[in-house]
């Protein structure tokens, strides 16, 4: 199934199928990477052009990796040393990448909305790569694929998120792509990092599947699945949170919460890690700690995106 | 025919000959740029180092595409993070790089005739792709690729280039090359920011291909091509023009302009634009407005450039 | 011979015979480097991540080349823009760019011991390009490859090191190299900047192949080879030369030192220069100076490496 727009912007405009779909040709991609040649033709001459207006490795150096796989081009473009220092507009530096002969643009960007902007405007696809405080969507995809290989589903399970939900665009795309599929979300933090909306405006969005806990314990009891998010100390001057060690206190997960979640339940994170904050340093022992592959996942998720928006259907045989 | 030298330095001195070779050789390699897999062999193994010590994205961009296309390897050296910080000369960096396996340089150089310097001691091919406020040859190479396409001809055009030609190395390689070809060259633009030299100077240079108007109508009155210049508030701490909004007034191109210029004259503009400022925001809609044609001509040229000045001419034929 | 471990961390760990088979391998492999088309397919699929956290051109480059001509893909790491800024710890950098598809890393880092550290960690092979003032293995391998090449042996010759022998990775790396391969390293510079070491604690770790010599004269005395070392006025904010031209005047290497020196004794240097402090402007013209061939091997070098490291010795047919 081809997806119903030439971009991926964000979870919200996903159907459950389209999500499906990206996942089982992301498991299909995968074995790719296990290959003493772990490289495809399909790609090749794509012209992929990263906008980074915000710094990344992980995400970045995974659409290369992601790219290099299948014979695809790149050009990363970071706003430094370019004619975004000229003062060139957004648009402008879409259209003339298009016109040097981009055929996908991978943006991540400090303004919500800025790659549906983009999008409305390219002849080329946009994947959003994180746009401010909205979506980061290919890392939902990527932990919906680490969920569902773990646990083997995706519906009935309880997800469990700690940390600044407010901020965190990791949080917004996965408790949209969770409760797709038809797990519940539970959220939990420090009261100032919990979401502004009303619990019951949640519950239009996702339809009942979606919980604020104002203690960790309550969010994380019986979890399924835990993903602790990334916490910053300050955020463009205003502090977040008092202090890492009173953060780590009431809301990082420690061994003591082991027998809250259940047996076997996964254990995931972003990254980059802040061990001693959001994670106390045993956690890294834990044996249904996932973190290392979800990075893993990260790239067969985005070879699945890439391959989806750059090619049809039927060239996917191209793939020996 | 083969390029005189093995370098591509300036417009100066390139005869009509050799430039009609390369727009030609351009306008072949084009339609590789539309197939499916726009990718041919040709380059391989060979190794195109880009010096930029001024920041650059169209242009280095353009070439990264055209090293792409024609499978070169590139590597990009900008004096952040490398030895130029250690104190190395600039010959030394390209003696070094020689030695490392360097098959052709493209610099970019604040310092007029940095290029020329390099190329007389480098045993490898050298690209101007601009150098301080001198040249800039392979954008009037593409200028003349699209004014050739569009209009059928190089010869008894009136060329109208608008903005700060002084400062301008797109002007003065645009000037020289169009005139060259057989067109004549008027310039405008504010009193402070026209060429230094003598009107008699220049006609000695460019045959009398050449007019400076202090008046703008004076010099798109029934031009064939207008191309407005990128136009910069301040440089090096010397205001150039006194306001934008000023500049704009008097010598902005607006619609109002429309009905001077001759029927289906194109306007160009070398980018990035400051829009309101250069050219009226409605001027993006014009019809014969060939700003992305240029962008994608300037892939095409600099493909011919890469060809000429790497391979022998046998060698062509390994383009499918 | 394989190497006994999976890395490449220093000269001190390499027996004569790894060295050898080095410097052998590295020696067959230049022939690529002359090609029409210089690349083989070995290393096809291959991911090699450059850590770099220190600035460099001419060592990262040269594995560029290396990395190019063997058909491996590469991705860099330098600190800015990515989540090192978000203070991840350099082991789970490490352990995410595994996770993401690293093959082997070449790590430069101002730590001495920094790539060892990792190296204990890391399931991928792990390249040191320089470790604080500690070792470069590299490039005492390229200085042997050229030593070798040019007198024809490794064994019973007089080695001259001048300069800062005490903060030179260089130094150190050749130091070990060179008397391990049965040669003695004569080394002279000021005071302050020679080895905090009595040189009876280096006699046991040279096992006698080595002597400070507080004139330059004494070192370069009847010498084969005289290397010069690069010299920073300045470290840490720390002065480490009263002036350069002072340093010229009684460690600099002039015209007047090639009466000492053997005939067709050959004169090398790390690069990058300075010319007019640690050797006279007139060594350049020098017959037997051979910076140029350190730089080339220095490719050569690299690709014996990463082929050692990357592959199984049975791959080393696949390089035509």
């Amino acid at each position: 199934m081809d997806l119903k727009t030439k971009h991926l912007l964000d979870i919200a405009s996903l159907s459950k199928e389209e999500i499906e779909d990206i996942l089982n040709l992301a498991e299909n991609l995968k074995e790719i990477l296990y290959r003493p040649i772990p490289k495809v033709p399909t790609l090749r001459g794509k012209l992929i052009i990263y906008l980074f207006y915000e710094p990344s490795t992980r995400t970045r150096f995974s659409f290369e990796k992601a790219a290099k796989t299948l014979s695809a081009d790149t050009l990363t473009f970071t706003g430094k040393g370019t004619s975004i220092e000229k003062g060139e507009t957004l648009l402008d530096t879409i259209k003339n990448l298009e016109a040097i002969g981009a055929d996908l643009f991978v943006i991540r960007h400090p303004v919500a909305g800025a790659p549906h902007f983009v999008a409305k405007h390219s002849k080329v696809s946009i994947v959003n790569a994180g746009d401010g405080t909205h979506e980061h969507p290919t890392q939902a995809l990527l932990d919906l694929l680490t969920v569902r290989e773990k646990l083997g589903t995706l519906s009935g399970l309880k997800i469990a998120i700690v940390g600044d939900i407010k901020h965190s665009r990791v949080a917004h795309s996965d408790i949209l792509a969770f409760q797709k599929m038809g797990s519940t979300v539970y959220v939990s933090g420090p009261a100032q990092l919990l979401p502004d909306l009303k619990e019951e405006d949640y519950y239009k969005i996702t339809k009942g599947g979606f919980k604020i806990c104002y203690k960790l314990e309550e969010a994380i009891k019986e979890a399924d699945v835990v993903i602790a998010l990334r916490i910053q100390k300050e955020r463009h001057g205003e502090a977040l949170v008092p202090s890492f060690l009173e953060y780590h206190e009431f809301f990082g997960l420690k061994p003591e919460h082991l027998e809250l979640i259940k047996e076997k339940a996964i254990l995931m994170h972003p990254g980059p890690i802040n061990w001693g904050v959001e994670l106390a340093y045993e956690m890294e022992k834990y044996p249904f700690q996932v973190i290392l592959d979800q990075v893993e996942n990260g790239v067969a998720v985005r070879m699945a995106i890439l391959l989806k928006l750059l090619t049809g259907e039927k060239n996917y045989e191209n793939l020996n």
